[in-house]
């Protein structure tokens, strides 16, 4: 594989190289793995110096997710946006089909040339589907790309690894009684920088409203962070199906965005990022080594051992470790 | 340290020797663990062959979980078991308290001379907790005892912990109305083998048949478990402070567990649990590796140019990996 003329052709905005290096980033071949790797510091050598504004998009099925990233991403686009939709959810890999479908739920912007969207990858751990959207995210910033969003539908830990993939996390909701604020996990609403009530039109407009009060107290009773200007995080109402205060919620992304780069919290949050997923590589990689031999075959035999009740897992631990990985006896 | 000695003592039921074994694999010193290593070791050579009912009990705080644990502990020394209590709560370290307190709240057992409680180990993480647990609960076994109760609030990821420390895994729930039934996750319903409903007297006793009636329903709908027979996961209520209900519940969990005996799935989740264990415990164990030197001063120096941006995190995480510990480039 030529990695210039991949670095070269990406940089220059070109989709099919763009969309050619995603599928490396996401193959699990160790040559595809190695060509990966070259091309991503090829690209950072390139000092391209451009950063897209990452936005992480958490909802769960049914806020209308889909419809909202369609207005929202064709508001950008119309804007002179270039605008990419990443999608983290490692349970595409179980259902087999990803969360952003055959893009057929975004109809319009799938085919808008400043648009350029990819599912999800088919991985089955969501440290591998973190690993290949960190990739895509670098891949779509040296592609020239405004706007990154990065959604995720609320399970278990994937809004985390969405936050911290994203300079701004935005909580997408429905309307909804009082009594399903507390639906939505206190370590969810402490990641928000914007929450957005969704379906703020006809009957339920006045819920909408309502919910947004709410959230918008409930904001108000977090701690304040380090990272917010005054009045952030924020509760806003939005209809995506009627395209109203999609503007306005761009507003605010901007404000916020604006300010954190100014107080310097942008780059410092993409500093503790970037450790962040460095420490993450490096462990995934060091358990990878547990799925290759000899590792692998010694590990089944003393699980063998263990099951039978022969061995304590203690023991039968410390005797892989140092036997094949090269660690001295009895450390923790 | 002489480990014949204590094992033998341990074999003997001396409670002493069983807190200085706790102790012993609660320690994070390189020789106290070849220590607890070699103890674990000995004790599944003498194959004692005792088996305790190890039973996980989850319930939020306010549900009355230190007055259950007292109220049923007392009824089952009554009866001549013998019972040790430990706990599982990685919030211990920080909040500097344990979840059993001093023993203050579980005043009577801890006098006990049938009953051995053992606050949760200090760790920071429940990684740590969970294995000090583990083996505090072989060493429980080892020392004779007949049940072992494995307490935890339901806090994250521990109540998956427990379930996979124990035989058995009852949930302890407060009388509420309908709405609140969605409280509990589904993944903890679905670990659950009996559910009960604590505080069934004076003003809640309609409450809690309510709610008892609604898990009940609840659990009827879930997909039917091999190891379940008829009838399983049951719920039912209970009135620690009343002690009434107590030796049902009691009968209901032996009779699941005279099922399962007999039916393999005893066995069979031992078995898996071991394994699970020892995987759990290698992964521990290699990730400590991250944390000597010189490769901790290596990452903390890669870290350093990841965050400047003049390296990516997948060539930082290759070139550690490749340099320090021992792994050809490239691999996944």
């Amino acid at each position: 594989m030529d990695i210039d003329e991949l670095s070269t052709d990406i940089l220059s905005s070109k989709r099919r190289a763009l969309a050619r290096a995603i599928t490396l980033v996401e193959s699990g071949r160790a040559d595809h793995r190695a060509d990966a790797i070259a091309l991503l510091q090829a690209l950072k050598d390139a000092d391209h110096g451009r950063q897209a504004l990452r936005v992480g998009l958490s909802g769960t099925p049914g806020v209308g997710k889909s419809t909202f990233i369609e207005a929202f991403g064709l508001m950008l686009t119309a804007q002179g946006l270039k605008v990419a939709v990443l999608a983290v959810d490692p349970s595409s890999a179980r259902s087999g089909g990803s969360i952003l479908g055959d893009k057929t739920r975004m109809e319009q912007l799938s085919r808008d040339p400043n648009a350029f969207i990819r599912p999800s990858p088919s991985q089955s751990h969501l440290g591998g589907v973190a690993r290949r959207t960190r990739e895509a995210i670098e891949l779509c910033e040296a592609a020239d790309f405004d706007v990154i969003l990065i959604e995720t539908v609320g399970v278990g830990q994937s809004e985390t690894v969405v936050a911290e993939l994203s300079d701004l996390f935005v909580l997408l909701l429905a309307p909804a009684g009082g009594d399903e604020l507390q639906g939505v996990k206190r370590g969810i609403m402490e990641m928000a920088d914007i929450i957005l009530i969704n379906k703020a039109d006809g009957d339920l407009k006045a819920t909408a409203s309502r919910t947004c009060a709410d959230y918008a107290g409930a904001l108000r009773l977090l701690r304040k962070r380090p990272q917010d200007p005054e009045g952030f995080p924020k509760a806003l109402t939005v209809s995506a199906a009627q395209e109203t205060g999609l503007d306005t919620a761009w507003d605010e992304m901007t404000t916020l965005a604006e300010w954190r780069r100014e107080a310097g919290h942008w780059d410092a949050r993409r500093r503790a990022q970037a450790r962040y997923w460095f420490e993450a590589e490096v462990r995934e990689a060091l358990l990878s080594t547990l799925r290759r031999e000899p590792v692998k075959g010694a590990m089944e035999r003393l699980a063998g051992q263990v099951e039978a009740g022969d061995l304590t897992a203690a023991a039968a631990a410390d005797d892989l470790l140092t036997t094949y990985l090269q660690r001295g006896p009895g450390g923790t």
